[in-house]
């Protein structure tokens, strides 16, 4: 069972003691009905965290700093064929849901190469969007490469393809089955889809199919809901444990 | 390759005959290069479909209704705190993970009730992605109403509100857990999450609190995280029945 997080403005730790508003002590003692003595985590919203003890009244004493496990239990890249547009998006939204790796790929019906100001930008995107998830890792997005050259083979490591229209089995059932793998890595692809020869390849190379579900996703929100699931998965999973 | 599909509007359809707006024409015929009799899917936005192919001139003809299963096997609406910006792209990505509804809500922490043109724009976006994705329901807007409000209980409805930084279960889990309900209903909150008045409401009304993970997401990344979550589990058990 983990502890509570609350967040606080920094004004309202002064000397180790802080200075708790009406409403976050009706939440603590009203709505989680916590006690005098109870421990919680503290978030100042830039990083850094504390465990702290309820005491009677409006404070709450800092025990000591705390170390936020925000990270997934296991690496989860992902190779993502570049989109016409909304690729900025993309960056953010994976970040903040726990992505290790972002490969930019050029697929067959995808663009060319983007520019180096493109890459630098995304980099940028990463880096607050990781700060503002509250994550401890900045999630690093690679140069990108042709999508035949991004499916080299990698140790240990569970592959999926995201593939739509097909009867393949469902992204949630095949993480949910496997024997917990040392990383996850799942090819996401462009307006269109990828093309069949590119499917095949990646089948050779040891990808598995599969579906995110009945409906046409654009190529912007297929790796949000990738994320989700194998995040989920894995988060609901390491709960249970 | 599956059917290109077309939404058209009920007033289009009259004696087996489709009239075709001229954007649909110049969409069929220049953007798809369709050519006369070559077929087409016809949705009409509220769940019929139709097979039917491409006459000479502005029209089409039903050939036959097209069963099309792209919906999700039971309601799922969203409860929605009306966030700052990006409303837009939640109903775009909702619409296309296959929302059965969408709520507007006005929190303590969101914004007051947008204009009438919004709720316009929001409609016609959903309308497009409905389309896009191929789904056969267009899903409704509802009137942004105040939070307290849209917790009257709907019978045989599972509700769970998502809450940041706690230590609740998490939704895969919850919803993964459960005997089929008839419906599932689901509220995000805005930028800075729920106040505590508010969930300890939606509780009291019989709302189960869920993380949707260890991150903090942003308001309008929060939906899309929640009904990729509620459609994979969905989706993967129907594919196992």
């Amino acid at each position: 069972m983990s502890l509570q997080r609350l967040a606080i403005a920094p004004t309202q730790l002064q000397n180790e003691q802080v200075s708790l508003s009406a409403s976050q002590q009706h939440y603590l003692r009203r709505v989680l009905r916590l006690q005098t003595g109870d421990r919680i985590i503290l978030l100042n919203g830039q990083g850094q965290a504390w465990l702290a003890a309820l005491q009677e009244g409006a404070t709450a004493t800092i025990l000591e700093p705390y170390i936020l496990q925000t990270e997934l239990p296991l690496d989860v890249s992902l190779i993502l064929a570049l989109p016409k547009n909304g690729f900025d998006d993309v960056v953010r939204a994976c970040t903040e849901l726990g992505v290790s790796c972002m490969m930019p790929v050029i697929s067959d019906r995808s663009l060319l190469k983007p520019s180096p100001q493109k890459l630098e930008r995304w980099r940028r995107i990463a880096t607050e969007a990781a700060e503002q998830s509250e994550r401890q890792t900045i999630p690093p997005i690679l140069e990108p490469i042709p999508f035949a050259k991004s499916l080299a083979h990698r140790p240990d490591t569970r592959s999926f393809i995201a593939v739509a229209r097909g009867t393949w089995p469902h992204l949630l059932t095949a993480v949910a089955a496997d024997s917990r793998p040392s990383a996850i890595q799942i090819a996401i692809g462009p307006e269109g889809g990828w093309s069949a020869a590119e499917v095949e390849m990646a089948i050779a190379t040891g990808f598995q199919p599969v579906t995110l579900g009945s409906r046409i996703l654009r190529a912007i929100t297929a790796p949000i809901v990738a994320l989700s699931l194998v995040t989920g998965v894995l988060e609901s999973q390491q709960a249970r444990e």
